[in-house]
């Protein structure tokens, strides 16, 4: 009573079998990930906040300190980014990594920033404590690989337009070169609905860590699009059990070069905090300390 | 430096204005729904559980004296299916429909189950406590108008390919025939991700309670497909705000006529039930009592 | 080297086989069905236009005298009209129907109309000589086998959400009521490109020839969402293998009650049916005459 | 009798402004892309073929002499190639686009082939004709910038999961570098579809052409993934108003070492041209000559 597939279609194989180094069947336990002394992917959640972008000194270190007195662990800031238009602004570059070494030195707290070019992973790190590669890029094969030949923590974001599957093939290609240091970061997948920027898919997280034992965390700002949204996102994303967060935070939000819509100011940031310690007991995790 | 976009272009119209009466706008405070006195859009939150479709009277009384023992508050059972094959079981009808009567004066739990035919709905009104309009009929309007006479409170799923604001515009239909017991359901939307069944939309729940007065639950079982992760899911249901959840339970998932896989245990519930409690209270809120 | 998936994701079964009285595997040869007189499925390709929505005697009969004189075979106008808000233009009813029936004495154009309501399939099937279930419907199981039990021609237009196999086996439910005069019609998916109303996904029509012997056509109109558009994609859909066309005309697009920017002029369908004509030859076909 | 989208929602800006160079308004006439002698975005249609990757002497010399012989007016053929798992082929490097260059040299067609690494964008365009940047890099700005900044034709393939304008603004990347010498290529869209590997977007072509005075192309190779599809979208796409078509052909599909399932044999490439040839003269056109 039933019609095969057309056996031209066979081909279409969206995959159901991934590699070794990345699968929890070759190695069951979970990977704890080691950034400058900050560990991701045990028992306690990371928090990394900061600004969608370096633009001055006095907001990237106001912003860190008070990120810093709210709990926060890692410092996150881009100095080289992914704009969708070649007129927008595009960072400061290396004035960017300078200034995030320095507040470094002076908060203790670890860097993340976004490398886009082969050219530059080595001047990126040289500087940073974790090297971010960003949705757009996900697979940017001779980047995945160029970071795979370095020895920092790789923080791999999902592609809006990944599968599960690619998504843990890309972390296979930065396996395959010795570097096992790669924390998963869900940012939000685009589909057909246009009231937020993308849909935060959250089942990722648990599918994710049922297939690796690499740490995943979850971006609630990229994956909203929306400021009022990112707390209650947030508080959803350790429900689920994710191992750390990444927000945008920023001293003046409506003067952000960038993002600004999606950045908590200092005090909403400070706020939420409070709330995420009390959904981390309730799933018998704490929030990181410094 | 811009131009502007082809004026034919401008039809497309993705809406950003919804009509008045399912709006916060027209009315600021919540709505609370009563289900044959069962609140729904307090501070407590609502546990819906029980079978995709009534199958048996064994399994049907097994599965909700189960489910009220370990503190459901609303049985649910579908009597008449939506399948996507017509060589599928198609429910047992008006048969299911007196089951359901039948457990509900034993155990006291109000019931909810689904009518897909205008003919129907004042059958289904006259044995259930509150109508379910399922994912495939969110925009069939002439029985969300029918369900909008009838003076039950209605259970409306999310359409699996709708936007927030034709979900909200749904509700308008119903409302606009002088209904407004109605609990909206976030149960999952389609995007490229084949490996859950659908993507369960959170950021949903606070974009609606944002727009709308009404209730907002969530449904983990179709919103991911898999059993395992029904139970992640539902505690970032409520920590992301949601109001309530429904579940599908089976005594015997592994015989179960229809959503098996999905469907959690009667031991698996039970112990979910206890989690659940835990995120409510970091969140400032309870699980109903019955 | 490789992982298998995990186990409990299996029953997220897409599904790769479909039931027998839709698969060409049961029936080799092309269905025609015949449409008070008009074939469609066989080599000539058929062309039907109209109004989106009836809206009165002099758009209607102007209409449809235009269209027919450019070479339109049959004749669209909804009297019953889905529409996402319930304030919107709901439709003529009835009186819609008479005077789609009394064009139809005029012009010899046989008449295609929308039904929504399972308790008005009869209502419809007395005045049309095919009957549309829409997108919204298409997977209305009640409506589906109640229209599989009258003997008129269907029109079953696809989801926008709906994949090739939910698509065939909406069919299927009409077939498995023993009606197999259906004409399957593409009419554009929803997408995350937005600068279109829908993706006007034209492999569907090779793909669906493929597996089923039921004619197919395609809806530029509702495809693009966009006037200029419909010319450019009404070729291509023949190029691409179409059994027909059904497309949106309006005497006045600017004045139309609902989906006037998606409507062509009856000057811009009487420029495009020239054009038409030269690809069908391309391909071997003609445009069908009345 | 609405209520206004919240205001947090606004910088959700799916945007509706392009910038100037890429413009049909700042440039209303049409952009003739020059390959070595062989003009795409005047009236001729240009054909390219060849194999997915480079594998053999034998394997891509017998390809190009075939399509040459069948009327193809430039060769591609992968040396670099980006593939999803670091296990699978990768292509010959430097090797491959020697042999690229010898048939050139030997047939006469101009080449076209993939760079995916800033650091060999000088050592690709030594070889290649026209330089194309695949659709996972489409936003890869560094590779636009530097591609932008070289003096060789870029065919840039649509990102699989961009919207139209972010298209156009990765075309603004590399005419912004003052290269204006860029072709389209639209090469098939994700979405919820399963039966094909992607949905090919016609529609794409006629917006596109409207707002850029970019030539458009079309991949119906990867648009669909399904050898025996290919033919026919191949039609569609010419009777959209697409400017020329790429195609993977390969001597010996069934040996491919990559997309030999949506190979064309040289004996189908052949015999598609015939058909091809039809419809270009039913839109105006012709295919060209080399």
């Amino acid at each position: 009573m039933t019609m095969e597939t057309n056996p031209c279609d066979k081909p279409v194989n969206k995959g159901s079998s991934i590699p070794s180094r990345v699968s929890r069947k070759t190695k069951p336990e979970d990977t704890i990930v080691n950034i400058n002394g900050m560990k991701v992917g045990g028992s306690d959640i990371v928090v990394i906040a900061g600004p969608c972008a370096v633009e001055s000194r006095e907001q990237l270190f106001e912003t860190a300190r008070s990120v810093r007195t709210s709990g926060a662990n890692i410092l996150r800031g881009g100095a080289f980014k992914p704009r969708s238009s070649p007129y927008n602004f595009q960072g400061l570059g290396e004035d960017g990594l300078k200034l995030l070494s320095e507040i470094r030195e002076e908060t203790g707290l670890p860097i993340v920033t976004e490398v886009m070019d082969t050219r530059q992973v080595e001047l990126v790190a040289s500087y940073a404590d974790m090297i971010q590669i960003g949705s757009r890029n996900m697979q940017n094969y001779p980047l995945l690989k160029e970071v795979g030949l370095c020895r920092k923590p790789i923080l791999l974001k999902r592609g809006m337009m990944a599968t599960i599957e690619e998504f843990l093939l890309a972390a296979e290609y930065i396996l395959s070169q010795g570097n096992d240091q790669i924390v998963l970061c869900e940012r939000g997948i685009r589909t057909f609905e246009t009231s937020t920027r993308n849909t935060l898919d959250l089942s990722a997280v648990p599918m994710l860590k049922s297939r690796t034992h690499l740490p995943v965390i979850v971006d609630p700002s990229h994956g909203t699009g929306i400021r009022w949204m990112v707390p209650s996102m947030a508080r959803a994303a350790i429900a689920v059990g994710a191992d750390g967060l990444i927000m945008e935070v920023h001293y003046n939000p409506e003067e952000a070069l960038c993002d600004g819509y999606q950045s908590l100011s200092l005090r909403e940031f400070d706020q939420l905090m409070i709330s995420l310690n009390k959904i981390a007991v309730a799933v018998g995790r704490n929030i990181s300390k410094l």
